[in-house]
């Protein structure tokens, strides 16, 4: 407790962690009070998030690299699988597939790009090991192929394409997964002295005791769903009297506070001259969104939503994560970068957001 | 002839053989059966295209390197080539084209992933040569661009839209034999040095007379052809029995089927750690298909067939010939394979392979 | 003036400004004899745009790199900047779209591809620095992603969605020109030593002295936009004449127009074995039409056009501009070259050509 306390203190961003009771106590007091439930459940879910993340992540300095870099790599995007699963709940699918969507295009443009730029700011020219961003960004290519492919191939209003379009997205799920697995077989396992090391704790940074980790890691998974539930309730009311349309709030919104955490060990990385860690971040959370995160949710679909979730995605969102995923891959081949490198896939980011946000409401 | 049944007894595919009178004989008595007279043809035909490869290039080896380059070239999908004749003749246009869409895509994703995937499974890490990769996925490219021109032009419709489809696929495919032609030229000529010794043809394994090769071109090519009208008489009822669409049978059967002899070249090829030999094969067969035989059937189309065919392709086919050359051309800029590099390749290709089989029945 | 007229003495191609005088006397004497109008403004502007160019150069070279870099890189595209504004205020929208879409294909497959092969038929193996070439690579890939977006989300018939690509297209203009400000920052200011000598001037030619670089260019710029006014008028009627489609002319008549004074120079840097030179001309003009002229364009109908123009682009333009970008980044990642390479860039302009000349006449 008294680790908890002092990485507390010394970290900026848990101080708002002040914001998990009262955005609770809001919730009581004036439930109808969306715009504010909105952002104070924001405001919450960033230091839990950073919380959950440093969790992980001691845990896994425990259990060894093998063990380590599968825990990792599949509770390193826990705060975004928490959300969606509540919005699957609420059987708000558009929400959930927004977010998916929105993840793999914010985490493989503007924190990959975010990344290249602060750290061209500081450093002149940086250099990063390719095989490890290749891997990433491959895995990525794929994953957008299977996600694209029901919506290339589907006419929306057919029974008959209905069906097809379900048992398509299962099957597409369980490639995915086992694609997933086999990415981390290669990785940790059978070719791991290509990667170099891509531990995410920070150096000089202690890990906390297991009993702690653990402790903290279900508490907070806990918590997070509980203020994830004020998030989703609000989400869409609050954009409205933001003036945002739910594309941009399920694309941006969404995407930029399940990915706080990330984005701060992202650019810190950068900021020290070890792109690969940041370039892995990246990439590595956009591959884990796409292979592992929209897969589960689509399974878990069968069980908790209340009908089974398709992968068939709004047109604009397909060509969005494929360009993301080629710019992503364009980048990843150079294994050099300066800042401008940062800015042009940052615009890249900044069209989508931009056009997100001007769409006229009724749309996706 | 002694020299043929000697090759019969080494290799264990071509006992196969022994289908090809029993497909005959079935085709005779039990003209109704389908699904049986599919399956003897498959099987019949398998063995066939080995022997009409051995053909080829026995006869290339005896020819010298420029002729002999030439005659692998246009002969090295002979098989292909005369199952599309023979469905072009019975005015089968759906099944043509998706045996060439299905070609393109079988080639360049399943044969060179496999290939990737044994070669890595045996030797940790595998290089080859970029220079040929390039030349065949740029080729390859450039094709891909021609044969969706058509579909993302043009209304379906409209009567002026028939016309320019069919002058626009006229000039496309003119286009595309005089790039094919200036490839071999590049490649066997003006910068051969570049390319290495792309030979097809085993070690230790002794070329035929050209007598005997010449006569075992002439008369399997008329047995393929006999063969193949059982098979595309046989294929839509049989599809139907097996519970498979139209589209699965035509991408991946056919595709698979014809590809077989090359396939067994180029999977021993990966595993002796000629990988250069592997992808040539794969990439240059898809080539090859794409520029050569696709071409000629448009041409062929408008004497041997009922009407001129197009190359306006269905959307969905459109976009599966686009991945596999986009993927074809990342793996070949880079060089270097392991095993995952193959799992990721053949991961697409299993994506397509379900969407097709999941298909409703009425689409393309 | 006697610098300009030894100028126009040396160089054949400054004999074509005789249809200057041409074809203002044609207009006057004979205003419906469209197609001839249409040939003199042709061979009128050509030899204009030569002068142009050169008076842009000769200024950069006086007023130091920084400076010169900016004017090279605003003024470069200074002919079709002057024809598209008349189109404009014309109202000629489709005219001014289809040359936008066509100067970028030309310039990065016709004046890239024509290099590469005029450059490999004399040079066996070509190579050239590739971190020019792929600085405007990556800024042509994001120009051509934020000209695709309007296409790719909006649907045509809806009130609420004229307002939004026009919002829209306005952000994207904004947009485009702070990348291409910094892109310039970057290659002429924070990086410049990576780029090399990017300087247009052929060697040995003697620089004019800035009073008269001045004039002339002040001079050239009304007379070119004069002869624009009657090319732009005569244009349509002329293609009827030759039987071309309205997309047909604008896509690539206007563009090998507008661009043969630097088609002139690529070619013969190329020709020298200066690849660099040719490349960086090429997709630098590429680039600058995208990230320059078309928002300059787009940001001016606001005041000189009779409505706003968006960036809506016909749906076979943008796939155009997707495959001319992506072809383009594709070369610009090997650094070498032969003449096949080009033969290769080249086919793929001629399928386009080929496709915009058949085109039904009613469409784009």
């Amino acid at each position: 407790m008294r680790l908890l306390l002092q990485e507390i203190r010394r970290s900026p961003m848990l101080w708002l962690l002040v914001f998990v009771p009262v955005v609770f106590a809001a919730k009581q007091t004036r439930p109808e009070a969306h715009t504010m439930l909105f952002v104070l459940s924001v405001l919450a879910i960033v230091p839990l998030a950073a919380l959950l993340s440093h969790a992980t992540e001691s845990v896994a300095a425990k259990t060894g690299d093998a063990v380590g870099g599968l825990l990792n790599a599949t509770l390193g995007n826990l705060t975004e699988l928490v959300i969606a699963l509540t919005a699957l709940r609420a059987g708000q699918y558009m929400l959930v597939k927004a977010s998916i969507a929105g993840a793999i295009v914010t985490n493989s443009l503007f924190m990959l790009g975010a990344s290249l730029l602060l750290g061209g700011l500081k450093h002149r020219v940086q250099e990063y090991n390719r095989v490890g961003a290749r891997l990433q960004a491959g895995l990525l290519f794929l994953a957008t192929i299977a996600l694209l492919v029901p919506s290339a191939v589907s006419k929306a209003d057919d029974i008959a394409w209905t069906d097809f379009t379900r048992h398509l997205s299962l099957g597409l799920a369980i490639l995915l997964i086992v694609a997933y697995g086999l990415g981390m077989l290669f990785s940790l396992k059978t070719h791991r002295e290509f990667f170099g090391s891509s531990s995410h704790a920070e150096e000089g940074e202690a890990p906390w005791p297991v009993s702690l980790a653990l402790a903290v890691l279900a508490g907070v998974t806990v918590t997070v769903a509980l203020v994830s539930e004020i998030f989703v309730e609000s989400v869409q009311e609050a954009a409205k009297s933001f003036g945002m349309t739910q594309a941009f709030v399920g694309f941006i919104v969404v995407a930029l506070v399940g990915g706080a955490a990330e984005m701060a060990s992202a650019f810190s990385g950068a900021r020290k001259n070890r792109l690969d860690l940041s370039v892995g971040i990246a990439l590595g959370s956009a591959a884990q969104i796409a292979l592992f995160v929209a897969p589960v949710l689509v399974l878990l679909s069968y069980f908790i939503g209340p009908a089974p979730m398709d992968l068939q995605f709004w047109p604009g969102a397909v060509v969005m994560m494929l360009i993301a995923t080629l710019t992503a891959n364009l980048i990843a081949t150079t294994g050099r970068s300066a800042w401008f490198v940062g800015v042009l896939v940052i615009m890249v980011y900044l069209i989508f957001a931009m056009t997100l946000y001007l769409l006229p409401p009724r749309t996706a």
